[in-house]
């Protein structure tokens, strides 16, 4: 236990410790030592990072990626390390450590074994790993009844639209309108982006995140995807769900009411601020974060998405449509497509053009179907992955990297 | 009582009817039949207008300004007349009779005794007569706290703010940020303001609101106004209130809270729906009003308020650091000044340094004084408008209208 935490601290598990949301929640949590205590860490495959964060913040159990780092690790910490897993298990075990939070930091499907495990094991759970709720949001949503725990929405759009809802009547809502920034490609023609490289798709004007992310924002996947968990987070059918393109990322997201009323979250974009409000509501925190001056910013400006360009929007809308495996099949198909863009050699729109491919498949022979349990989603993914790859290696995309390594954390 | 009106109905009281206020208010319970019922009714002089009110809604109890409207409206109605009382006690009769919710929507230090007399009485009160809380807003906060009722904010800032708090907590909140359209001169020069006809004034960009409001829009005095009713209804110090100009009155205020979130309430400009919420709080009703569309509005704009340009907004901000009465004597001032502009042959800035004037020098003898009951706040209200009017009479203004005229009620 650290000795700065005060004797309420709020203790913390972290899924993801090195990766981006994992290295702003440390920020918060550093500025707010007597707050909380962080008692379990999980990464990957960033020993000397993770390292830092061990003599830093004191965890009492942590998990890497493969043995080779587990000794690395023990290594570098001598007689400082605290208890080390190793892989899948090592996951888990972090997220059923001692906490009172566990934040949900990881990239895609990765995530969603040690989610359900912090829940099960009666954690609240502060969710950036949006691929959880994308894939089995219905399933989730059961868990978290069952288990009685909360869920605290990481992502800005989703902590907008969970903030607009605060202390207003569920019935009241008429739609939820997420903002997209539009990504680097936002004013770039079809041919433009056909020749986009992974550098400038990476290149994202407003936030700071990994590269898993940054490429769905790019392609506006990830607002696709956040469409989903919307969906799931908030209980609102998919009619009821709008995406706006605001490209100065200051509007977060917006609830339209019956009345013609609506409410909005507006900040500069700083991912600090819904991680913090995720570890400490219903209190705020006095964050040290840029604060946001309108008459600076000047103006604020609102767009239709062209779905023409990018197609990913549309697709999450038909998986939402299409069957509850749908979008976990969408998903898996975006995993593995911007995987592969990453690797390099492969034009930005193959991205796209595989996720619909895969989707159209599924859709052909599963279209309405409801599923029973995790097993038929995990099934679903890995004939998507599959289908993918498959699809990938016909067009000469070449190597791709590991699930992992495309996972950023 | 209205044979359509349901057993559960909120009763409602007027004061204002044939206003802006009172037009859109009852606009609202005819769309909703079933949810309100109009137990009485406050007009002025527009006698034709009551007649049809009353016809239409069918109050138990009326009142006009001057016995010639009373017997005008007996003469009109005949059998079907309801109880008519006049003058300020008629005001008084209506704030007491039987309601629910008394909508204070009269203009100006008239509203003052009615509004005092339907908190007193027991009544909830949705107020839309700013001035009210601009003259006496400690005092009233005390009479509301003692009745245990409800002030529900009708103006379009205010009713923002109290939305965009709601489940939030009190000691999180950083600043309240209202928004002002700029007015019809907002892009105007100095020189051209000073030649600006009362046709000009009174052109608003964004609202549909009575003469007086909407020259004090054009003043930005209707800022300052709201700046000093906001630091009274939301209990926040003068140093955390700030004020944006945002042209398209899209974003009708914001409160920023000390994480640096700010929530937002948003809408297409239309007084139905901030006077909707007040009628039906906790409730939203399924209005029939323009739905904003963000990507049609395409742009929001936000400059800082030029206060060279429009010093009544400074001047609320000098009046609440000058001490407890010094509100009610710019309010004051103001009433006049206004006045004798809509009269014609004066110009546009002799609003403005009236006021300066008239608060200037009450507070080279008053600054810093507390008060302790209205009587004093009438009192300096009184010397405020005879000193005006001296200003005014000194500098050739021509003739002013009678105080009710002027109301636009």
């Amino acid at each position: 236990m650290s000795a700065e935490a005060g004797r309420n601290a709020r203790r913390l598990s972290l899924l993801g410790s090195t990766g981006s949301i994992g290295e702003q929640t440390l920020s918060v949590v550093a500025d707010f030592p007597d707050r909380f205590q962080v008692t379990a860490l999980a990464a990957g495959r960033n020993v000397a990072l993770l390292a830092e964060q061990i003599r830093r913040f004191r965890p009492t159990l942590v998990s890497v990626a493969e043995d080779a780092g587990a000794r690395e690790l023990r290594e570098r910490l001598g007689a400082d390390a605290p208890e080390i897993r190793v892989g899948a298990a090592g996951l888990i075990a972090v997220a059923e450590h001692e906490a009172d939070l566990v934040v949900a930091g990881l990239v895609g499907a990765v995530g969603m074994a040690p989610t359900l495990a912090a829940i099960r094991a009666g954690r609240d759970v502060a969710l950036a790993n949006k691929e959880v709720m994308v894939m089995a949001g219905a399933l989730v949503g059961r868990e978290v009844e069952r288990a009685g725990v909360r869920l605290l929405p990481v992502d800005s759009e989703h902590s907008a639209i969970f903030q607009a809802l605060a202390g207003q009547r569920a019935e009241d809502v008429e739609k939820l309108i997420l903002t997209a920034s539009g990504g680097p490609f936002r004013t770039w023609s079809a041919e433009e982006i056909a020749k986009a490289t992974v550098k400038q798709a990476l290149d994202h004007p407003n936030w700071n995140m990994g590269p898993k992310i940054t490429i769905d924002s790019a392609s506006l996947m990830n607002k696709g995807l956040e469409v989903i968990e919307a969906r799931w987070l908030f209980g609102v059918t998919p009619d009821r769900i709008e995406v706006v393109v605001h490209p100065q990322s200051i509007v977060h997201s917006l609830v339209e009411f019956v009345d013609g009323s609506v409410l909005a979250q507006l900040g500069m974009p700083d991912m600090r601020g819904p991680i913090a409000l995720a570890l400490s509501h219903p209190e705020r925190l006095p964050l040290q974060v840029p604060r946001l001056d309108l008459a600076t910013a000047g103006r604020l400006d609102f767009e239709t998405p062209d779905t023409k360009r990018f197609p990913c929007l549309d697709l999450a809308f038909a998986a939402l449509a299409g069957g509850e495996a749908a979008p976990a099949v969408l998903n898996a198909a975006n995993e593995v497509s911007v995987a592969a863009f990453l690797a390099g050699g492969m034009a930005f729109p193959r991205i796209a053009a595989t996720n619909a491919a895969v989707l159209d498949a599924w859709l052909d022979e599963h279209r309405g179907e409801t599923v029973a349990d995790l097993a038929e989603i995990e099934a679903a993914d890995a004939w998507a992955r599959g289908r993918a790859e498959q699809l990938l290696d016909g067009s000469g995309a070449g190597p791709r990297p590991t699930q992992e390594e495309a996972s950023g954390c």
